[in-house]
């Protein structure tokens, strides 16, 4: 079969040319937005006069059959033809004749697959934007059901203070809606339509660039051709954004990880979300939050990939361009299955409440408040901290957690102690007593959920607008 | 000299953990955040009635004193004392006694360190923008004198189509437009204030972050103590458009060292910004726009450098953190210089219009404007391609350019070819007949550097308000 | 169908698990060396008296019936058997009855999978050791064809010094010749038996690992089990090893593109080892080189997936260590296609001689020579690099080369020089007199080629090594 | 100050220019190389009558001085004169004049700075080589001492089975012990003596390269001059190896903050090797070990960093390949401090034996051990693993562990079992029947201290090589 660009060729390409050049076995992915931007673009042709009427229709026509044997699994895909543009336009020809040859006219594979791959992240944004959604709706949930679910909470992981779960699903949720913060600006990169850029400077012919950008719902056209066909900024743009959305993942992941070990034994995973061992029979493993941890791996690939494609290439178009795809169609599938496989972990886990609270019983993540009810009985903060750390270390020494020193010994340190020190170490008065905006106390967790429940409207309806502009 | 910390520990720290430990080396450069932060929170102890007012005034004396001293070259920084936040504390105690041990009542480095990140990144968003908008601007004005320099314009590195110069400076133009765009993503980001958050839970002392917040001119509060301090996702986020705009540079850097080589020929560099060789005296080299292609790795691994330090890591603050700043202060050491002098580069660089000219006229980088002429004259396009294709072969064969066909030979292959043609395939007329939006037509040109210059207006808009906001 | 490992579990695995979680799609390709080590690790059981010589015979006999199904494509994989190893062992067990299910005696997934990828590594490293010898002769090829063929050299893309095509070939020669040796260190450390190991301590039954070490071609035995299943070091040395080659491949693949511009024009590719354009009709273009160039991108992402994935984490086994494989296999499979078709290329294009020639007459690459000359009638080397400076000047300002000065010119700025300067300044002589050894004199290019055609010798018994014992 | 290169120059570079392009501030800690690199390189040019003894005896005597000023700190470095070279030359000729111009003759920057990079990455090989043993003899030492202090093992974070302490290390053992078999590899690739290669293609003076390798100690040289300046390969198979230890320092960092943590309680750092909070009193967090676990992501950084800057770059040398530096740099102090706190770390902490055998005698990490017992008595594995499963399940509903189930419990399940299960179920024993090579079973634990004690005393050999000829 020889190719549509061969004209100026005496030899067919070998076939290890072929094997190395064709994408069609990851791009025929593309064929709706493919066959979508070829039927707009006809359409314009036809407006502009720039093919016949009958052609046009003829064109659309055969489109829409190509479609419906793709869907159908019934298109044979070729790889000498290369990629998913040059299968659908041969095919095309080959059913409507000479007409299939006009399609291509004031267009160029150049701005062709720069349109399919706008329009198809722009699918991904609306896609992957609902499923953040959903991940974010879970995890307010578990807030809102564990406001007063008293738990340790850690830095550098030491215990520090006594927090609830409530609060640490506040910081994963603050970090999820960052993300989808990031989500807008890839989608207001994607937004913008390159076709008419052609080759590299436009066209001759008459067309009108702003009628394919409505038809296609694109709210911005690139002002530059050579720009158009090789920018790849919205890509590398949606990898950063996957990297810190992973990162995030990552976290948590590791999170449910402790929480799930023997150790902490804060959580149980539903039986299934989890695996076991082919050898060790006791064995009940959180592969799910290990995977998704791992998966971070992948991510961070994809986008030092895309990085080194583009490292140096001068304008415009260059077939290292190509590699763009595989690493962000990889990229879409695991953030997609990790985002719905998180949220079903979470929504069926177990807390197991009493280990959590027991461990906060046992621990000295209440010796900040020791320090501040000094500094509140007019103790510098400074020789507050001295003081409370060398009780800690008396403490210690002693065998004693802080709420079971007498009062005398309390005294050896600090003269300032009162009876009313024993109230301020219970780990639920630690976290009532935390007033400042942004703290573990129930109140301030219980209108961070309502507030964030606002916020996830306002998500939905940029989710809305993604969805009909798509 | 004891650590500040020091009351529960026996030992002094060995001195190895302290090499390995201390940030003071790369972190006074956050001394002016630091010690505005520190005046800002006791002017808020003072007003909530946690310190008293004569503390207050020591306070904010002493640091200004230290200011003072910083800036002149007189403060003496010492590594066991670890990082910028505890060299200063420790001085201010030194200076005024008891009060100093009362500053960082309801404070912890956690939520200091970060608020000093914070400022800092605002004022970093500030600089940059302002060094991105003079390289627009040069690049504008390249543009705006050379709308009708035509060159080749290139695709694989293969002579294309024929563009002008100002087409491709408006290609850069546009690419760092986008990257302007990504930087107030990064504003929005690192515009929100973590302090109050301590050490991870807040506090139980009775603090207005509001009023912090409003003195220290953030526009929003970080709303969960744990995200406030683990939260490094604006770091992130600036690498990443750090990352991208030096690929940009790199491109750009690309082209200026192919166009100054013997073969191409198209520009000369200033003598004051090109470098010889130790050994070959001829030698003229574009040492800048290499050394700013290579300097993209650096900022790439910067970038990775962050990701692989937070994957993974469970909440909230833990000592890895403090890896952000070393790569991420030489990233933007990197980017103003790199700003800088590529734009002077630029500036004094010399355009050889004739080799650019000449260049278009010895090639068959009007084979597409043959190929649209037959389309025009009814040809679809497929097959004109083919035919063009095939014309251009001969041409090849016959050692002459399209141009210099005759007729006849013309219509060997498309009998369509009438006399026009010769006006069809001259490089100036390749030019001036693209009509498509976004095209190099010289008209198109000259609106776009309008369009940019009334965007750069916008720009300095948002400079300004940096500029006053951080 | 339930899990093997699924005793004390309660419920069924979610879907979504199964999806996440399988990773039979990509790991069947280690089908081979999963059967040949079951076989070998049956073998040993039956030899020790774990299990009886009938249940070994049967199993063996079924493991070569799966083998061969799986060859013939008449195998089906099950997404809810989870992998390669649980395909077989329950297809296995559907076969044979009881005896299936003694074959996973002293075995875990965990040294399992961690022989088949050591077997599946040594096996990589025997083909693409060859594929890269066949390149390395191609490169040797080409070199001893060109020892007199004079080119321009290049420092910052300028022209530097003469140099001969067989110079530049053997530049990359040397490269190739590193490479194949970092392959022999991944040999080295691929090449250790981790089975035995079981889940991560061993076993209590008496199993003899040397035995199964011999069986499968093993030089060595890991000597802690907990090493042994969460050692990836050996993929992370061959991502290194392959982030190199492809870098020196893109090195390669940019002086292609360059030569093949119409500018450079020193090399045209063969019609089967170009590409055209969809619109273009002129374009032949190097898509092979650029593609080369780009697919560094994705080998470098798989090096920095693989170090994330690995990065903190506890041993000894962790799921994140099942994302050891996709990035690598796509690794094997991009180096295995891309030695091939640049080697291809290489073979089948066309220097141009007298374009290369013509290049070095018309440039100041001969300065250096000058600057040597004046050395030698004992002008100190820094001063002469400076009169030779002033003099390149001089030229460029009067338009001529050196050649073509008068002697009256020249001892304008040095009165040394003598009529015999005419003869130093011919390209060919500026070769010629390159006497230290390594330089690109003709005779020194022939003895290298000489030398590596030994050294080629010497690799291919390594190779022979590799392929007997893989 | 003139450039030494400046004689075609008809201005001064700018201070933008020289800002950017100087390497003084980084390089300066090459000049011992540079130094010793020069002095070879003008003895060799007296040996072969390009230089007069006189001169030599001048530029000999000249660099001395020099050094010696500059290990004094008395040497004043410019910026002016760009690199380390540059410095030392201008500054030779200040003090001896004519004579320092002739050091330069068949010389160029290209593999001057080559020649240094080669020598010093061959003394960091030295130096780190010497801490990794270091490191090894640690863990030891550690190993050896606890070859029967038992600890779960874990996979998955999950108990898996009982180990030793001693076990856990011997695996990080193995792990060094590959690293430093890497670094064998780098210490070849780096053996090699570039100069001579000069600015690209050798030189017309007679020199003598093999001299100048043998007085430098060099085992081989270039035998490519395109190859000698633009190689970078050794770099980055210094920054692989890093990277890679790295990557296993993490793992091992990862653990001791999991061991340190409350939950896990099983060691104790040293009062010195911790740190303690701001602001809450009782924190001892393992600050070392974090910091080493971040101090990861800046040596992958890194090394993307370099694989980025070589990417696609023409043959031979442009100033891209400066870069090569500062990262490298970077991560030998990295490494050299890293490898040394964490001996220090290792060697000061206390292990909590009894938290770690407590924490075996209550889980199920004995299940394998029960699944072998039916395995002996005649069960299929596979059955075996179902009925322990199974087991286990009941034994959770029951509250109890293994070994505290009544005979007739563990019949309901399996009627092989006997009385001898309990003895079987105890921990020690678990450990003990380990009867495999490479398990934990005590006396394989020492004998694999005694076998990796000879390793260390070869190891030492190839040190003592490379101090000697470094």
């Amino acid at each position: 079969m020889p190719k549509l660009w061969g004209g100026r060729f005496t030899k067919e390409t070998s076939e290890w040319v072929d094997a190395y050049n064709a994408s069609i076995s990851y791009d025929k992915r593309l064929y709706r937005e493919d066959i979508r931007g070829s039927i707009a673009h006809a359409t314009m042709l036809v407006r502009q006069g720039i093919i016949t009427k009958e052609d046009g229709k003829k064109i659309v026509a055969g489109l829409k059959e190509i479609l419906q044997k793709i869907e159908d699994g019934k298109f044979e895909f070729s790889q000498k033809l290369e990629d998913i543009h040059m299968n659908i336009e041969a095919r095309l020809t080959e059913m409507i004749g000479a007409a299939g040859g006009r399609l291509h006219s004031a267009r160029s594979r150049n701005d062709q697959v720069a349109l399919d791959m706008h329009m198809y992240m722009k699918r991904v944004v609306a896609e992957l934007g609902e499923l953040l959604i959903f991940l974010e709706e879970e995890i307010l949930d578990l807030a809102a059901k564990n406001c007063d679910t008293i738990m340790p909470g850690y830095t550098h992981l030491q215990r520090a203070q006594p927090i609830t779960f409530a609060h640490n699903m506040l910081a994963y949720f603050n970090m999820f809606k960052r993300d989808f913060e990031r989500l807008q600006g890839v989608w207001q990169r994607a937004d913008i339509m390159p076709l008419g850029a052609c080759a590299i400077a436009g066209s001759t012919l008459p067309i009108d660039r702003q009628f394919v950008a409505k038809e296609l719902n694109f709210s911005d056209i690139y002002s530059n051709s050579m720009d158009a066909i090789s920018d790849r900024d919205y890509i590398l743009e949606f990898l950063s954004f996957a990297s810190i959305l992973m990162m995030h993942v990552s976290r948590m992941a590791e999170e449910i990880c402790l929480w799930n070990s023997t150790e902490f034994g804060f959580i149980e995973l539903d039986d299934a979300y989890a695996t076991g061992s082919s050898m060790m029979p006791q064995k009940k493993n959180p592969d799910i939050a290990e995977l998704a941890r791992g998966k971070t791996g992948r991510v961070y690939g994809a986008l030092m990939q895309m990085l080194t494609v583009l490292k140096g290439l001068p304008l415009a178009y260059n077939k290292d361009l190509q590699e763009d795809k595989e690493g962000f169609f990889d990229v879409v599938d695991t953030l997609q299955l990790t985002l719905t496989v998180l949220k079903n972990m979470l929504a069926t886990m177990t807390l197991k409440k009493d280990r959590m609270k027991e461990a906060v019983c046992h621990d000295f993540s209440n010796a900040t408040d020791l320090a501040e009810y000094l500094v509140k009985k007019g103790v510098p903060f400074r020789k507050a901290h001295e003081i409370v750390g060398k009780t800690v270390a008396y403490a210690i020494e002693q065998g004693k957690y802080l709420g079971e020193l007498t009062l005398d010994e309390f005294r050896n340190y600090a003269a300032e102690v009162e009876k009313d020190v024993y109230e301020v170490l219970k780990p639920e008065n630690c976290v009532a007593s935390r007033i400042s905006f942004g703290s573990p106390k129930v109140e301030f967790n219980r209108s961070q959920c309502d507030t964030n429940k606002q916020l996830i409207v306002k998500q939905k309806e940029f989710l809305s607008f993604w969805q009909n502009n798509m």
